[in-house]
């Protein structure tokens, strides 16, 4: 990560803090200590404010932080020094009044302790204020979503090449991790789903001993996770055999709320607008109460960000944003079909990032 | 996992909770859930308690859920219904004045909600409560364990196969992975470290592009996790090339601390004892401060649970507990040593479950 890139982001939340009346933020997200550091271990906090910046960790991790993070003030506590004990050092030292805390992150246990210790601070309670940060990304960012595109879709293609009607959906799984491991990637993005049949009527099925040839598609959602730790998120469906006439309607349905959802994206958008583009279009095919989950989310540090695609979600989409398009229609008994693409939005309209074909035909092995 | 094993835990949760004075209790760790539950999905909380024990869920679940948990109340709730509005309606039916809390995982923001929504509970904070119950395990988590024990070895025996020197770290660690899964690991129980010469220095190093082959040893730290989401938790060092007499002093060090802290470990014996065994054999010769964490700690669904082996933990050791006993000897700019087994607390002593070879002569590639 490019020091100005994490310059930039201190900078930023610092005016924030500023007109939020603090002097100080409590980070305890372990994302968004990498977010704000480059720091990617974890068990580490970080205290950041105008007055100073200080990664609070151990000694596991010195070597690390000093790679990492070349200039970032750190204490380091012994292994016999507990993280509450060292709170108390740092933040005595730092002579503050009035903190904030995360408090979608911070447990009960640990705002107990924090009160204990340090009974001069008044802490103030500040939900999702670095997420709030972290759903527009930078341009390095960006490029690693890329990154963490075409890896993705590489181990797609080689998945796609040595499948066999004999592989169980859990050695698909494990082949397409391996594969996008060979081009790059840490890791997958989140345990990728390979369900044949009707097991692809569970939106988060777990990759099975099931055989794929048992069944004719197959729905495969996954993603890679960059060096960095960012993450893409792709669903494809893979059809072998001759499909019927209902898988036929039921991907085209899913396609063209898919398409549609997608070419409705662009800055001042609200996400309820975009999910509802979709609802309607699956909705109108007879299928709305088989569409049990929102459209998408956005995707970074983790897989699932802000903002969310969903019919309660007024939030405006802005340049810089990044989310996930993904309808589906599950039918139990039967199987599901979800296409899934990541897409950025620009300054006018947006850009898919993700490239693997997805009409009906493509989808055929 | 059983229906029996099942109904044990939570036979013994609500008498614990009795005794607590608490009607019912809010589950809203994941692993907890999973524990009391046999549910493997994520965003589910479960209330349990004498009068009723019910799983809140979403759609994407209900058919995961139907085959994990037969038998078991669910609320369902619909994709447009937060989690927030479920909790509401499932606690007002339930008519509960005094409900705890898993004061370590709820944050601030979750608790002020349950206050808001049912003015009429008292909400009783109990840490790390059904923590405490996992400590212990049964016959079928111990089991699983010996099962992430053997996926994790035959990986590690395919890695020292087929490892070369030209192979990156990061290859390396791949190539364990896919192994693990082969042997039926659903992944690994964390990210393997793959460290080559000074980087196995980093406790925690994250692999990277160094060729192995570019220094005189290899720090591996690994473990599988089962299908039902047990973990291993193994290191053992790879040398090739003469080794020097540094190395060797300094491996015999750390070997000679980690035989004699497992073979002190047995029912009623203190963590802080087993830990201070090891930590004075590193002492006494001479590398005591580079002796920088604690000695162990318990694995299970989670790859760090309690209990921990360290200086300060007076926690006595009891049949069915399953730790780690891992010390190392860290020298910034030269490299690392650590060697690591699970080891299971018997009724009369101990079973060390791990048996990757770990003198120094079988660590010579």
């Amino acid at each position: 990560m490019s020091k100005d890139y994490i310059a930039a982001r201190q900078k930023k939340l610092n005016s924030l803090l500023k007109r939020m009346g603090v002097e100080a933020l409590l980070v305890t997200s372990e994302t968004n200590v990498t977010y704000l550091t480059g720091f990617g271990g974890d068990s580490s906090y970080l205290l950041i404010g105008k007055a100073q910046t200080v990664l609070i960790s151990d000694a596991r991790y010195t070597i690390q932080i000093e790679e990492e993070c070349p200039g970032l003030d750190v204490y380091i506590r012994p292994s016999t020094e507990s993280m509450t004990t060292a709170l108390e050092k740092v933040l005595k030292k730092a002579h503050l009044e009035k903190v904030g805390f995360e408090s979608h992150v911070v447990t009960c246990s640990l705002l107990d302790s924090l009160s204990g210790i340090t009974p001069a601070i008044q802490w103030t309670p500040l939900d999702s204020f670095v997420e709030e940060l972290r759903m527009v990304k930078d341009a390095s960012e960006i490029e690693e979503t890329r990154k963490a595109v075409q890896q993705a879709q590489q181990g797609f293609g080689v998945l796609r090449a040595i499948l066999t009607k004999d592989m169980t959906e859990l050695q698909g799984a494990h082949e397409l991790e391996h594969a996008m491991r060979r081009f790059g990637a840490r890791q997958a993005a989140f345990d990728p789903i390979v369900a044949a049949g009707e097991r692809a009527a569970l939106p988060h099925a777990i990759p099975s001993e099931k055989r794929i040839g048992e069944s004719p598609f197959l729905l495969v959602d996954w993603g890679a996770m960059t060096q960095k730790g960012y993450r893409s998120d792709l669903t494809r469906m893979i059809i072998h055999g001759r499909p019927t006439s209902k898988l036929e309607k039921v991907y085209n349905t899913v396609l063209k709320a898919q398409c549609a959802a997608i070419e409705a994206i662009g800055p001042g958008v609200t996400c309820k607008k975009v999910d509802s583009v979709a609802r309607k279009i699956i909705d109108k095919a007879g299928f709305g109460k088989y569409f049990s989950h929102g459209l998408g989310h956005g995707i970074g540090l983790d897989i699932h960000e802000g903002p969310r695609l969903g019919a309660n979600q007024s939030t405006e989409l802005k340049p810089g944003m990044i989310v996930t398009v993904e309808p589906g229609i599950y039918l139990s008994g039967w199987g599901g079909v979800r296409i899934e693409d990541d897409v950025l939005v620009t300054r006018d309209g947006h850009e898919t990032l993700t490239s693997v074909p997805k009409e009906f035909e493509s989808s055929l092995l």
